[in-house]
């Protein structure tokens, strides 16, 4: 799991349209790849260069180019200048630790979201800045490193799904938005699960592990929570887009976003609270069995406590003690024990302290 | 009850107007009912087939069909065709997981809604997702199963109530989701008996089965206000709703669904900071209560502690100990202890420690 | 005190204009009170049936028509009959668990309101629905039982204060709403009063009487919150309506209104965080306390242990221990535990533990 | 300090017209000050009889009438009469619990505050309301008792302050809010210096006056908030206010007192939360140091229970103990003894519960 | 770090126009830099007297005057006279307890905004206010002390990086603002990197230490909040400001200003929170464990004491106890004794205390 926040001081002051690559290293390649439809015919191929993409300029059929790896700022430049991008959006896309947003610019829309996958390899959330770039017939998407959630979507284009091979690119915008925010509630359940789970084993068998275990829970939730919760304001901001490159039709999907990311918000606040109820429940509890425990063996010591007092007497050694010369005494002693002890059992079993 | 949130890995990334059920299979067969009325006329049956249900289009008469069973897409794709539905509210329908939402297709009307009611067999909150699709002279009902909370207003049609049979399927809508929120507040109300229940255990005889019962009334009560809440949001929105299949007289009954969806939201969150307090409640009376035992425990033992020592001084085996030999010196030495005891007792409780 | 939230099973699903009452049966017979009043002169009388009411409609002296008890269905749809007033407004005014709210009815205006008093027979706070139907010349008011917190201002009406009886029934609608808001008012100050009361207790001499006493107050409070809370929309609505059946100078008392219920929702909210605070403190205090009589009991055994371990040691019945036989062994052993003692007890002091 | 809320049961129900005194009698005597003022020329004086007044109405210079002392209702009726102030006005003047509140009436506006200062004769914070009544060429100002803040902007009129001196009445209404609110914010300072200065206090050497002082403080820091957060509101509406009695020129102004309530706002809920986090420090290091003693001291304890066991075990009476007849046997005791105490004390350090 | 609010009695009731310096006196001289650029000439010059200033006003090229010290009141006296600087403008600039804020003066657009920035040899935070005004071709900065965060934005300046070069005073502002909030991110980035290292330590290794971090910790965030929050009202106004100072172009820029900010404030709350949730586990996990060591401890005692007890019996001195007078009874007894505290251990392990 990445950071709360991170911030270099070699980042700051930078011109606002400065290239300038904000984010970690994590690939030297960049990747390219490219599917062109329309509803006849699909293309999908990966290319070395910018200048092979150049042909999907000004066509008449949709073209979505894929670029995996943001370290290569001159291939991004070119780009930039082939597509026909300002340069402020192209630094908004170098600036992978930036709030998600919507801005239309003069030439195009663009959309910086955080991509959350669970990486089964690595056991852990990733989280990956997304930057969508719409125009007319084409949109560019930019992420740091290759992985991400969009296989449905690539396999609905190959399968020449109707819907989607006959929408232009704001409806592949929209669709690729959906799976981004279908995998934050994906994720948020998955935890989910672990959290409901916890329940009946802080009632049953508390332990330090499950301390451990809210703990972990609890900040991987902050951590949803950081990405989901400023998505809600972008989705908002992007429904309200009046723009020539967004169809009307396209206006009934976006209320699924905002549906959609409604709920992940409020599973995600509903899941914090849960948690610190957790762990409320959880302190009462473990100090409610220490609690018994100490009451048990208390209760165990103040019954020996007379008795051995009462042993303690007849061990003294004065010359005249009287009961020490009778035939019985000791039995005597024995079964006064017995009584004061049984006495006690029943006196601390009425008052409900047993 | 239900999981808090549920999503499940191969739902992602379906087109939004797919015709996929993304509910728990929870019937084979869909039952269609119909009741067909208007003010001199009620006919209420059970149809096997689709076709059967064509005569009901384009009366004068309101009709309500109510379909019990989502699994079944073949049967409600023919009718979302019969009946002209667009594609995206029937995949609505088919989406059980969906927040609460009305949307005015141009179509028809849809409102989606979470049906709650107390099963007395399962002795569990029966949560069910319930689609209303309102068109002239028409209402159709969409839930996963059979079983509902409508018997009343069955009654009304049945027993010709002027009201309901010479108003249209608005009013008919009106009226079921006033019955799903009345039907809110009365959970709300049978949890809230239990809570104020507890009140006076907690305070006289806290026990660990409180603790449990704590916890357990705060799930449901989460579980309701997830439910409750973003009902709320959708009430206001429907209140808003400026749309032909709307009659003007409606909109002061609707004033009524927003009064009681706010007492039911505000009672959910009033309950919920009772409980919090009685946890806070539970816990001070609990550790009070352990630590008054405590308290007696210890000073028992405190009192037996300098006596034991005097018995172990004249325990010891020294040659020259006087006061082993004098005559009463055994007897002194008790009466001493006793001394020391009641001013121990005394002093302890003037100290008010006892 | 009553129930927080009460909803019966058998009151689901009641048409909206039902004449179905929801209250409880407090009181069989139904009360009719007539002031009837103009600048110069002023008729009180008490009435027997409907019939006798008629006279004081269309006159142009002002009408306060007061109904106590609500279970006389029959008299009241003749009521609403003669005085036209419509079906949803009565079956509004008989809904005696409904929310605050203010409705302009076609015919009339309506508001619904908790009125709160301090019954000091029952020693409780008494909570009853009032229901006021504003009309022209014409003021209704509605309650379940005998008994009010109106007698100031009858009292103001038989004195002939000039000011309420030279206005309309609005104006009256204004003093009776004020009346009703100066008693939560009241009401909040009565706890509050005990409130402060309990902060001196809990620092010097805190008890679980205190803790029920917060418990107590607390619910008190929730109580009084739930019916204040949601009265102020209901005001914040009433000052921006806009209708014939209201003067234009009324508007200025309006904000007085607004401004009183803004001050009991403060100081409710005020209060409650006073008690939370004062169960921390309570709890943080007998704690404190608590670990004090621990600490100085812990102290004490310590003291005792090595002393006993000495008397122990020379207790043994070794053959030879050199130090039994030395004339003033014993007297040594003495001193020496009280050395240890007193070093133990500087010891203490120094680390402040005593 | 005062009473957190205040209501008496003969105030309820009054006219909201009825001249009442509602605060508590705090003095006998009205004082009237004048300031009469314009560039050139500044008379101060006190006149005894509001006759004496009249001569300051209709005049070119701003007048400021300062009158001390409610409680002379007659006076201040002629007063009203005088200055052509309406009655609810001076209803208004003569309730001192009321909210703070702007109300523009036909004939001046009202503007009502609290005044908080610190009475360095009482130590205590002072709370009295104020309320500043704005006409043409006329600032009154109306207080319970004599001694008020404004002793600096008299000064600044009789130093011919040019600013203050050419500006009419509302220039001066605004510095006397200024200077009202102003001492809010260095009340604030004063209390949250004693705040920050307990912060190394708490983590060093906690004790049970911390807990009273941090009470006390959370008791001023409440009754602070509670008459600063309503006159954030009562700003906000004044800064709005559209009238000729108001210059163009003074909107500028407007926005300090708002930027400086909004600073009070935010510093009092600041030190509320410091107070909290306070309180949980201090419960934690309590906690904490208490139980370093009590595991000390059970350490302690645990130390000796061996070794007087064995004692005890070498004190019994058995005939054949062969161990009591070796030579050495009793050192040897004492040797055993000494090393299972050192193991112990080993133990204990490497388990770092020493 | 600074004092959370700090107000001074000398400071109240002063003009809001009077030319007062309210801050601390930190240095005696105040140094003016001189930045006049265009897109091809920069000129960077220290200057000492106002006079030497006159010749960049009313140039084509932009000037960025930058004024370190406001303790000279008689010299900004003289700027803002040369300058047309009004002397409301004026006092703003020497109030530097200000809230941030913007106002658009009728000559100049006046922000007020806190400087953060960590002094590496002071080893804290240092909080300077920061005032800039805004006029044409010009912009003038001043704060209390030497010493900011702008180097970067002179380098930018030095460098010639066309877009600051070519652009007006309103991006040079807009830069400033910038790496104003830009340090802010940084700064809770810092304090975020060491709350996040704590976590580990707090579930492994909790000491008072911790507590004491964490407290300090608290306190450092409090203080970014507080500089932080107001900061985002400032900014939303400034990106509302419609005037013919900022050029059309620069709103693109200002959305960015308005993402940073709101980032720092979600990262300060988000930290915040965690703060808190590791003061319950560090609460928790301090009480967990020494309540594990008392466990061990207390078990340990209680196994001692029966065998204690045991031998306390055969010290005593019957003269017939026939167990005495066996040849094995020695050994018998330690034989039961150790079988006794094994029965123990296994009781306890079984039921999981041990």
């Amino acid at each position: 799991m990445a950071r709360f926040l991170r911030s270099k001081k070699e980042d700051i002051g930078i011109a606002p349209d400065a290239l300038h690559f904000r984010g970690d290293k994590k690939t030297d390649k960049t990747r390219l790849r490219v599917f062109d439809y329309n509803e006849e015919t699909l293309t999908e191929m990966e290319v070395e260069k910018v200048s092979e993409l150049l042909k999907y300029r000004g066509t008449n059929s949709t073209s979505w180019i894929n670029i995996d790896g943001l370290y290569d700022t001159e291939l991004l430049e070119a780009l930039a200048t082939d597509f026909n991008i300002e340069s402020l959006a192209l630094s908004d896309i170098l600036d992978t630790h930036m709030r998600p947003k919507v801005h239309e610019y003069d030439t195009c829309i663009l959309i910086s979201v955080k991509m959350l996958r669970y990486d089964e390899a690595l056991e852990e959330i990733i989280a990956e800045n997304l930057v969508l770039i719409l125009k007319e017939n084409l949109l560019l998407t930019f992420q740091e490193q290759v992985g991400d959630v969009f296989n449905p979507i690539r396999e609905r284009l190959r399968k020449n799904k109707k819907r989607i091979r006959s929408a232009g690119p704001d409806y592949l915008a929209f669709a690729l938005l959906d799976i981004v925010i279908d995998n934050y509630i994906y994720l948020i359940s998955l935890l989910g699960e672990q959290i409901e789970a916890l329940d009946d084993e802080l009632i049953q068998n508390p332990s330090m592990d499950n301390l451990r275990e809210i703990n972990d829970l609890k900040s991987e939730i902050n951590f949803l929570r950081k990405n989901v919760k400023p998505c809600r304001e972008m989705v908002l901001k992007f429904t309200k887009l009046d723009s020539d490159l967004i169809d009307e039709g396209m206006y009934v999907h976006f209320q699924e976003l905002q549906n959609n990311i409604d709920m992940a918000n409020e599973a995600v606040d509903g899941y914090r609270e849960i948690l610190s109820d957790q762990l409320n429940v959880f302190h009462t509890n473990v100090t409610n069995r220490l609690n018994d425990i100490l009451k048990f063996l208390t209760i165990f010591s103040v019954i020996f406590i007379p008795l051995t007092f009462i042993a303690g007497v007849y061990g003294t050694n004065f010359d005249h003690i009287p009961e020490l010369h009778f035939r019985y005494s000791y039995f005597i002693m024995l079964g006064v024990m017995l009584l004061i002890a049984s006495g006690m059992i029943i006196y601390f079993k009425r008052k409900k302290w047993l």
